[in-house]
């Protein structure tokens, strides 16, 4: 055992002494011997599945749809319940969805991928080709630069954590390199762009800059180690780690080299950010450092003073969560929260602390900090700099205040 | 970008420049223009869905089910399809399934968790009273300790990857240190042994010493982020890093802490390991370092001499993988494989190796070694030891024929 995890379990053990027994809500056992022998042991159970689903009991846990265009057709976005999930892969089956018109159903057999542009030699590649070049995987967060919009708003929004912030996922992605199939078309030494164009009805298109897709950019085959979702892309998509959802475009059918930003519909109209000053940001591609308390949180009501777990998750798309600190006075004062090991960059990273309640109102903050030195600012900082009007790149800190009662709040603090 | 990185593309790179462009099987473009606009953009696509499914496509991607007794419900076991999957993650509905009477049909809310025996006071828990703990969430590899039994046999069996070695999966798993609840319910010191049963119809029942128990064990509620699917212990599994999958005792309903093994039916007519010399080993619990490589596996065809690509799985119950050498000479020589990031102790670890391949027979195979100082043991050394009556543990290393006409075979060499 390791030293952190001895001085975690330490700390746990400590505060359930200082606690009291029954911290977690155990009662002691009448007698020695188990309980009644319960119905399941009394018959056969259930057979295998070729492809299992989750318990019944779970067929709450869904993602939150909001169409965002009424009338069309998958227009819009489904958000994670991070309040539900506990770790730092989320299930396929529960990985946000943002389309602009909607899944489109493509026969892997019959796709095809473009290289064209500035290149020595357009290349066309099959699936199956894809699939015979080298491959990498790594764990990254996708995060749609949308998420958490409604901080923007003047009001706090009455909702969970994860229909305010479940727009970021974070998935196994395993796929080729980018740079190798450039390398293979040879890239014209002027070309500092590619165009990346989806083959969904909206024809989602968004320039890419070539440092980065020379760097770590890769074509998705692979998410959690099976095929891709259809709705994250399938058969194949771009994944830039760390980048704003909308440029990981998803259902990929080219990309063209170019010698500057293409200005697509998805980049001008949308996917720029209108600051408090009336300019707007554009390639404002990383997302920035941010952390959410996803327990408690809005919507729940804990069970009297004692001790309780604080559980919540942090990403950066600029690099690794290098700290998280709770606050539970609404920011004056804070704590170091332990991460829960592998701490991988561009993924989300998972805090727990116990907290000892007593029982009078509080306000629960988290705050996190990269290893390039970026903090989340407090909500009130970052509106002051951006405004109100953007609904894209809000990082500021979410606060939950807890009453007497227990309720637990959404508030701006 | 990282130098392994940088080495990793600059000689996969170098193999792509001495097999010729289009290694990969891309063609040339016949025009600079992307190729005819596809169906999936002329209409809108599919609407979200609360829970998300895997492509139609993959419908051929599932579990191999495989019933053990015929006329019992549920009892056998499923398996990963390792060949067609790729990463560290398996997804939670390709996990691998061993039942001994079914899957329980177990209400959450109805759950009891019993920890009696030799303590101060017995406690009980419900499932809600053990979300109130502190948790730990690790990625870990299972295996059920009868995974490649089938190489046990004398002549090479005539399967798939998957069909072979396809009970190891590997998940986040998330819950509650067992540690923890022992110091709740105050552990006498005479104590070494723990009796963990679930409540399915089997009534499984296993011993597991203290000192593990007390070192890295968790009550699992969560897997892939979400609630343990029902196949996989829902509501509440045991789950011991590294050791044989049995052990991990599923719908646990309690925890006895006893002085010495119970010497259950399940640890005495089954899941000891009978040798060549007439004896049977007992308390074998880490699963040994083991390797496979799972693409090109048996069934498969190379389409013609060139560059493929190995890619397989590598793990350790006694710690982290070290190195994994690649043979395309059946033995004679190895050469050292690139480890996927990141490498963590007792899970599934993907390593990837450019072959160039002349075209003829060939033997591939993979040996993997742990941070120990363990070396997965070639099949006839395994065999000499430990002989052919035993179903358990078996890891040795696994062999894969390449016919000039690219067929891909099981054989043993």
């Amino acid at each position: 055992m390791d030293e952190s995890k001895r001085s975690f379990l330490k700390r746990s053990i400590g505060l359930l002494g200082a606690a009291g027994l029954m911290a977690g809500g155990a009662r002691e056992a009448g007698a020695v011997e188990p309980p009644e022998v319960p119905p399941s042991m009394k018959v056969p159970g259930a057979g295998m599945a070729e492809y299992g689903t989750p318990a019944k009991y779970e067929s709450k846990v869904t993602r939150t749809l909001i169409r965002s265009q009424p009338g069309t057709t998958g227009s819009g976005a489904s958000r994670t319940p991070l309040e539900a999930l506990d770790g730092m892969i989320t299930p396929s089956g529960l990985h946000f969805e943002r389309h602009h018109s909607g899944v489109p159903d493509i026969d892997p057999d019959k796709h095809r991928l473009l290289i064209h542009g500035l290149v020595k030699r357009p290349l066309i590649f099959t699936v199956d080709a894809l699939m015979r070049y080298p491959m990498r995987s790594r764990i990254h967060f996708l995060e749609c630069s949308g998420n958490s919009q409604l901080l923007y708003q003047p009001a706090p929004p009455n909702f969970t954590a994860g229909q305010t912030h479940g727009l970021v996922s974070c998935s196994e992605w395993t796929g080729v390199p980018v740079r190798l199939l450039l390398e293979e078309a040879g890239v014209d030494r002027s070309a500092q762009w590619i165009l990346a164009e989806g083959a969904d009805a909206a024809g989602m298109s968004r320039s890419v800059p070539m440092a980065k897709a020379m760097d770590d950019a890769i074509l998705a085959l692979f998410q959690n180690g099976e095929r891709l979702r259809p709705e994250n892309g399938y058969p194949v998509r771009l994944f830039l780690p760390g980048w704003e959802g909308n440029m990981n475009v998803k259902w990929l059918r080219r990309l063209k080299v170019v010698p500057a930003p293409v200005m697509t519909k998805d980049e001008t109209s949308r996917y720029t950010d209108l600051q408090g000053d009336g300019k707007s940001l554009m390639f404002t591609y990383p997302m920035g450092v941010k952390s959410v308390i996803t327990r408690p949180s809005h919507g729940m009501t804990l069970r009297g003073a004692g001790l309780h777990q604080i559980t919540g998750l942090a990403w950066s798309g600029h690099g690794t969560i290098s700290k998280v600190e709770i606050s539970t006075d609404g920011g004056k004062t804070w704590t170091e929260a332990p991460l829960s090991a592998p701490v991988l960059p561009r993924a989300l990273t998972s805090f727990r602390w116990p907290w000892k309640w007593d029982g009078s109102p509080s306000v629960l903050k988290s705050r996190a900090s990269d290893d390039t030195g970026a903090v989340q600012p407090e909500r009130d900082r970052f509106i002051a700099e951006h405004g109100h009007n953007a609904i894209f790149h809000f990082n500021g800190i979410q606060a939950w205040s807890v009453a007497a009662s227990g309720e637990v709040k959404h508030v701006y603090a």
